[in-house]
């Protein structure tokens, strides 16, 4: 016997008690978790980088590893805990998970949020009545009657086929109903077959998590880089694409959806499902995203008075809109131009509305999107807070990639890390934030961002570190990266950043100023989005992004966007949540608010 | 000025009033009061045939022509009664209008039936807030306020188009609605432009009726050959095409799907009206009909138990059929394989439903429909009667086409009369059944349906009619027909029809005896359809197809089906009615009730 291929038992110890489970030898014991749909928080997806995913293991622990050293504090080491992301599981093993202290009460998965599951779909195993000279009911009713509604609704390019389902089955059927539409007829009993899709398109990343709705589990998840960035890093160059080009629109539309299909129909494959199974696909991004997969204009989203097609929460088909399974799609509803579903379903999962306190959500990227709500009311506004964030208008920034530099540190000999600890080939968003801190820190910024000259710094290093090419002042990061040129930071990407951070500091202060509350009186300041995952929180602070008073109440919730999708898609109760959301809330146009551009103004010093 | 299109003042007295309107010289009263939707009885729909058209005219009366003095008693000629379907406008008339009496109240229009317009579909004219940086709402949000609407549906395929014609418009629109689905916007107001179709798709004929559905009157009206008829003239032949046929199902629906677009087509552009503004369509068919335009299997019909696909009333996007117009196809509801829409709407609009008393509605073809129900209740069944009333398995048996002898009269020099007086070119159902009556009553068939030999009769005339041709007797009814040969009546052909009539009356028997009444209990027998209209009803007694104890009861009423299809389209009431019906209507399957064929075997007999 291969002992890769032999099973092996895991042990799992958490509050609700204990589970023994069966594994494979040689499995990540993260990967493992996820699999088996037991959550554990993670807002870095297992790349080692967050240390959030720690369990304490009580048999089978193995020495630590470098990263485990790296993550975890001594004493958690020695009381047991490792990285689950870093575990390999190769002999019987027992572990308890954190107990989820309030820190952690808001995962990524954003199942955590209370709801009970109930999805819109539901299957039903009917064995039906047959046809006779004394039951001449159609087959139509037939089956209504069978799935006891009065009013179920049969797609007339269905029709055709339901009389020989009936008959080739013998009239013993599982019928797959989205409310009262009948979406599918299997032969025989297929209760067990029953899945669906959470999917957060983001304008780079795609992401889907495949579900088991009999019991609300995550069974897979993929993610890939936005196809659609071909056309454009950034929402505004695909807006352009649409508008100068006049199949613009349609070739957007057909690059997501065909996109979909690939990513859906490998997931099937891969989980061994069938796609037709898949009842239904809750779909959350921003609302550009989901204009341009629901192949709907963009150009009055893009100028004064910034108006979309829609931003309400929908049901359609999949076919309508070309997505190749039998069921629906649902997206979320959204709240205006530049405050998406994706936000909506981070206010809905984050924890933003369980308290009568104030918490603050924030999503960074192009646009900094910002939420201020309770359980009563939320207020919503979006800066533009350019991409620097996402490292597009920095000299040498780049996505959150392999080798992106995502700290720095000036007081370390080896003055950045990269993601995966790879060569450095360029800066990433979180990096970004953490240089602009540092040379603050550190004398090479001064409060109002201007970066000292060579002759201007004490520090040896520096002075050697700080050039001037053609007029413009940077700072050499790296000498010799594998592109074999310097990585720099210069003037310009300070000021870029200067910008982004006003904005989201004064977009903060606007939401505040707007309900009349004080930092006091905020609870939590949520981080979502994948820049949330790498952000330094203190050069956040330090940097004057996030207002010094909300320190210590910062927190990551990962890819909340995600786990709202996810709720979305378990619960009705979550469904009829999202609706009263957006009745509750209420959006900040800033452009036109002359106090936010004091506050902006105001919020671009660096201290 | 040409006098053919000087104006002139016709003055209509009725029930309601006084209406003045302006007319075209020489046109003609039936149309123009047709045209001005003003319902007259006619169920040979202005053929000169029924006599139901005849009013009183009171200034511009002419002499009477011969079809008037044919069609109409001394005393009316004499009072100034003349058929309005023969009478030319010429000069400035006054008519008064029959007052609607008992034996007039059910209308080939069907429209006499009481109920409010109320039409599902609904026009506003809406001038809509524009956008701004202080109303921000979407423009779906926009327009479903402007509508009043909280859950206003667009077609994914409509959406990306409203950003645009609500700006191109300047937000001045006006919406069509049909419930919460938004089925059409227009530049400015356009309430004018409301139009729906009534269609009544007959195995042999279809009958399109376009109407305004601001006022509910009827615009114009098409009928055709169905020209599915090239692949069967009944519908059993059909079925087997499609069975037969892998591709079959497919070509017949394209088949009715084009032609009811050629005929929307020609109706709208003759009237000036565009097919966007054609916003519901009803239909209704015999549930076979429906099935093949629907694109269903219908094997399961032909077959024991008899189950069809659908019966229930569907609404469906024009476009889901494939028919050209923006709006929707209502389908009244069926009752069995084998008593379809058409016969609901008949029991709508015959006038069955206003009473406590019980009444018949007969329908026949090829099968006989017949409905025995008051305002409670209504019983259904089905006869096989064959196609001999609709010509088709008679030897010289022809549609009610010109040419065709509708009337044979044996006392007469000339036996028979021609549909148009035109020469006869074959028997249509009318004539078939007087064939008969008139053998029985001159003694040419004894009442087993024996056909007697020439050497049998005494009357001259007769002993030369009587042949026997390859030892099949037959009687000569005309003995140069165009065709050039002689236009017989056979012995078989005497067998077919008993064996027709016989279904029928045993249908008719059942019935009564399923609800346990008699036949005084009986209000009024009905008799819809094409047939009905040139039925001579004495003869249908005469040779027991209906019960002699029915014979002062009966009463054609035309096109029923069509008239049901109209209210159905033009009101709300009407169609919680027609669910209604269907609620409360039981069909008994003829073919497993013993009793049916002994009453069956005794109505064979010829008395």
């Amino acid at each position: 016997m291969n002992i890769l291929n032999k099973k092996i038992e895991l042990i799992i110890n958490s509050e609700k008690g204990k589970d023994i489970i069966r594994v494979k030898s040689g499995g990540n014991l993260f990967n493992v978790l996820i699999d088996k749909g037991i959550f554990i928080d993670s807002p870095c997806n297992g790349k080692g980088i967050c240390g959030k995913c720690k369990v304490k293991v009580i048999k089978g622990l193995k020495k630590p590893t470098p990263l485990d050293i790296k993550q975890l504090a001594k004493e958690e080491l020695e009381s047991g805990f490792r990285l689950s992301c870093n575990f390999t599981i190769n002999e019987d093993t027992e572990i308890v998970l954190l107990e989820k202290n309030k820190d952690m009460k808001v995962l990524i998965n954003g199942t955590e949020q209370q709801y009970t599951l109930d999805t819109v779909v539901k299957k039903k195993y009917l064995v039906i009545e047959k046809p006779s000279i004394n039951d001449q009911r159609d087959d139509y009713r037939r089956l209504s009657d069978a799935c006891e509604s009065d009013d179920l609704l049969i797609d007339l390019q269905y029709l055709p086929q339901i009389s020989n389902l009936l008959r080739e089955t013998d009239f013993n059927v599982t019928a797959s109903l989205y409310k009262n539409r009948l979406l599918h007829l299997e032969n025989g009993n297929c209760l067990q077959q029953n899945y669906g899709l959470a999917v957060d398109i983001g304008t780079t990343t795609i992401v889907i998590y495949l579900l088991n709705l009999n019991d609300g589990k995550v069974i897979d998840i993929d993610s890939r880089v936005n196809n659609q960035r071909s056309y454009g890093a950034d929402v505004v160059s695909r807006i352009n694409f649409t508008i100068e080009n006049p199949k613009g629109l349609g070739i957007l539309k057909d690059n997501i959806v065909s996109q979909l299909n690939d990513m859906i129909e490998l997931l099937c494959k891969k989980n061994n499902i069938s796609e037709d199974n898949i009842y239904d696909i809750v779909i959350v991004g921003n609302t550009i995203m989901i204009h341009l997969l629901l192949g709907l204009p963009c150009e009055n989203i893009t100028r004064s008075p910034y108006i979309p097609v829609v931003t309400k929460a929908l049901e359609l088909e999949a076919k309508e809109i070309g997505i190749k399974t039998k069921g629906m799609v649902s997206l979320l509803p959204g709240i205006s131009a530049f405050v998406g579903s994706d936000i909506t379903a981070g206010i809905l999962s984050c924890g933003m509305l369980n308290s009568e306190k104030y918490s603050l959500l924030l999503d960074l990227g192009t646009n900094g999107e910002i939420a201020l709500g309770n359980k009563n009311e939320v207020v919503t506004c979006s800066t533009a807070a350019g991409p620097a964030f996402e490292g597009t208008n920095i000299k040498h920034g780049i996505g959150a990639v392999k080798g992106a530099i995502s700290k720095v540190d000036l007081s370390r000999d080896k003055i950045y890390e990269t993601i995966g600890n790879e060569k450095p080939c360029g800066i990433c968003g979180s990096g970004v934030l953490d240089a602009v801190a540092q040379f603050v820190k550190f004398g090479i910024l001064d409060e109002a961002g201007r970066m000292a000259g060579a002759d201007e710094v004490e520090n040896k290093d520096y002075q050697n570190r700080i050039v001037e090419v053609d007029n413009m002042r940077q700072f050499i990061l790296v000498q010799n990266s594998i592109h074999e040129e310097s990585i720099t930071f210069t003037q310009k990407d300070v000021r870029e950043v200067q910008l982004a951070k006003a904005a989201v500091c004064a977009g903060i202060k606007i939401l505040l100023k707007e309900k009349n509350i004080n930092f006091n009186e905020i609870e939590k300041v949520y981080i979502g989005g994948g820049f949330g995952n790498y952000m330094d929180i203190e050069s956040s602070v330090d940097i004057g992004m996030i207002p010094k008073e909300l320190k210590g109440k910062i927190e990551s919730v990962g890819n909340c966007a995600g786990g709202g999708a996810k709720t979305y898609l378990l619960s009705k109760q979550i469904r009829e949540n999202a609706a009263d959301i957006i009745n509750k809330t209420t959006y900040i146009e800033l452009s036109k608010r002359k106090d936010f551009q004091e506050y902006f103004i105001d919020s671009m010093i660096l201290d």
